[in-house]
């Protein structure tokens, strides 16, 4: 029976009585080889960790780095070999041989490798435990929003990526060439959660791939993103969103804690402490502003008033909660109309014109993570709001359908589950986050 | 404070002590109103079931079917009244008026309305509670399918579905511009499963749409689909796959069972016992043509012999399953090799010749949802056998480095969600059970 590279500490420790289960086997690949007084020690990698074997010239075949092996032998405890325990190989069979020409280092170091080199060598570079470990994150995180959901009564859906034409404008639209005529690809589910808030399912939840036709390449762009989807009815305002995504990320940020250590760890990074995500301020977009040009006064000696949340005032914004409240996670509501789009519920500040909306944005560590709010529910309202946007009724059917027969309030936010995973590690860029990630110049692998 | 409908009963039952606590607000859409005598009985839907609302002639606005309200009242047990209980409205408050003129019967009858209607009207039909039912069985499916494997050591990953080629080859593909060039929506995550799975995570699964440019337009083919992905490592045949099926299966069913019980009460449906799930038959490809061929000749009196795992013997091979083992489940196996992708493992029958190979389906209750089986991981053999399915190695240059530098036997499968979803609950098509199904025709909503 084949044992896992963390349990080689246990299976020496603890032999068990009868001599047979002295021997254990092991499978994986062949991270690391070397040489030491006719002494050959191999560094096995499989999905638990891994484990130092010792080979003996007279089993030694002759192994290259990345071959797959399956190894028979004898735990032993040695407090030199990583995790305290090795396998003494008594037998040794190569699974797959791994051609000597390895075009990639999997076994290098991360850090100094480019972002480029490690995208052009994807299939390879995901070996690297390193960079393996950022998925093994990403995975503790999807499921961490769905159970946190789960346990608040949140359906989760599952709904076409084709779509006639774009929920939010005709721009930033991939086609697809779908039989005799042209679809799209989703931006996002918008208008197919809102759909099954109304259904009757009132909280719903999605997963799923979501698509951007933007020509930025920046660290902060991919193309093709994991959406992480909220829909849900009887709210008053965002900020009833705002608490239901606070819960969230603090779930997220407890699980990843919990069961992520070592690929924390990796990356020297700190998931923020779950404690403190209720303490993170939630500020009007206006002071938001103010608060952006005083550091941005403050960082650079008299920087000019900042006017948008651009990058440059979201790492701003998330300096000030962190310095001001604790932690790096600040949302920013009440945005102006001109910037949200055309199903935003509109807020009126008091000067009975409604220029603001019941809106929010999420920054996390210096980045936009989720943007959310209320929605318009109104038919009416909504009819008269579509031509100030371009828009025309007979091409929102659907929508007024929605709207027409009964709708709740409602409202929901999207999570960039990319974005969210490189901000958690500290990543340099969004795309190495995606496993195999699409920008303007890449769709390979 | 809201309660929901299922929550009246216990609220008429046990009032509390203190008299304001007599006082509950519910919240939801009006599925019916039946007057009688004066007094008028509305049906409330919510997320979790019914509620009647007794309203006398003072709290009764001009209501219409679909219209969301909130009513605060007296809940009282009433045998009459679904569940047992009722609450004496006191005051009402319409929070979205619906338009009287609804153009689809939310609380009709499904079974009499057909299924061109119930799509073209899929924004309201989604409402109907039995139809609402089917998607929440189906998330129930995708978080089981989730759990078990997770219990397995298994990681979730989210890959890429704009591909630069088809790994099946270039037929049944969607294309998308992007940017200046074209690329492909991906019929199944097979490359990145497997370099997953040989990267290191060695078990891995996905939950993400697929595509297929199929021209069918039939009760089983839809062109999006939620495919639930699996590849694993270090298996011996596809035989490991069937049993890890087997457990997923009898999972799903227990959780469906547990779960869902009024939704497969809905559509009169009975999910089968997971404790016969292991009893399931694997009944090589061979064997089964003379099985369907024999079910054949006693159903019709005399039917032909059947050459092909077709729709026809799909039906004949559960039928004979459910009636020699119990369940209506089977695992036909050793498919030859010209039915099956380039990937697939060879297997020789004692010929020399290597004419089958490691694959299987699974047919449930009369239609194949699952196909799988052992992937080729040796570098020269896939390079050898590329040129007989039609394929340059040139072509297939990141194939080459998944194989080339190390790669363990493994293998793996995919499970139709919709098509599972479909045979637990008895559904006539398969579209039935897609939240927006897109066919040839259809893309809207």
């Amino acid at each position: 029976m084949r044992i896992l590279a963390k349990d080689i500490y246990r299976a020496a420790a603890d032999p068990g009585t009868e001599s047979e289960q002295r021997s254990v086997e092991v499978a994986g690949w062949v991270h690391r080889i070397r040489e030491l007084g006719g002494i050959t020690f191999v560094i096995l990698r499989d999905r638990s960790g891994m484990v130092q074997l010792v080979l003996s010239e007279a089993e030694k075949p002759n192994l290259t780095l990345e071959s797959v092996i399956r190894a028979r032998g004898t735990p032993a405890l040695n407090e030199k070999a990583p995790g305290g325990a090795e396998l003494r190989v008594t037998s040794l069979e190569i699974l797959s041989r791994a051609a000597p020409d390895l075009p990639y280092q999997v076994n290098g170091d991360v850090s100094k490798t480019g972002l480029e080199a490690i995208l052009d060598n994807r299939t390879l570079s995901l070996r690297n435990p390193k960079i393996r470990s950022i998925f093994k994150v990403q995975a503790t995180i999807i499921e961490a929003f769905a159970s946190y959901l789960r346990s608040q009564d949140f359906t989760e859906i599952k709904t076409s990526k084709l779509v006639a034409g774009g929920t939010e404008g005709g721009t930033e639209l991939f086609e697809v060439e779908y039989f005799d005529r042209k679809v799209c690809l989703a931006q996002s589910p918008q208008y197919y959660k809102e759909t099954m808030v109304s259904s009757g399912l009132e909280r719903v939840f999605e997963i799923a791939p979501a698509y951007r036709a933007e020509k930025h390449d920046t660290p902060r762009h991919l193309n093709e993103y994991v959406s992480l989807d909220v829909e849900m009815a009887f709210i008053e305002s965002e900020k009833d969103l705002i608490e239901l995504e606070k819960g969230l990320l603090a779930h997220i940020f407890e699980e990843v804690s919990r069961k992520n250590r070592d690929d924390v760890a990796a990356w020297n990074a700190t998931v923020p402490d779950p404690n403190l995500v209720a303490k993170a301020p939630t500020v009007p977009y206006d002071e938001a502003m103010t608060i952006a040009t005083a550091e941005a006064a403050n960082n650079k000696g008299g920087g000019g008033k900042i006017f948008d949340i651009n990058p440059e005032a979201e790492r701003f914004l998330c300096t000030w909660a962190g310095r001001e409240h604790g932690i790096e996670l600040i949302f920013v509501n009440q945005f102006p109309r001109r910037h949200r789009p055309f199903y935003t519920y509109p807020l009126d500040l008091g000067d009975g014109k409604a220029t603001s909306t019941m809106s929010f944005d999420c920054l996390f560590r210096g980045l936009e993570i989720t943007t959310g709010g209320r929605r318009q529910h109104d038919y009416n309202a909504f009819l008269e709001v579509l031509p100030r946007f371009g828009l025309k009724p007979e091409a929102m059917e659907n929508y007024q359908t929605l709207l027409k027969y009964g709708c709740p309030p409602h409202g929901g936010f999207a999570i960039g589950c990319e974005r969210l995973t490189q901000k958690i590690l500290g990543l340099a860029s969004v795309k190495e986050a995606s496993l195999f990630p699409r920008d303007r110049k890449r769709v390979e692998p």
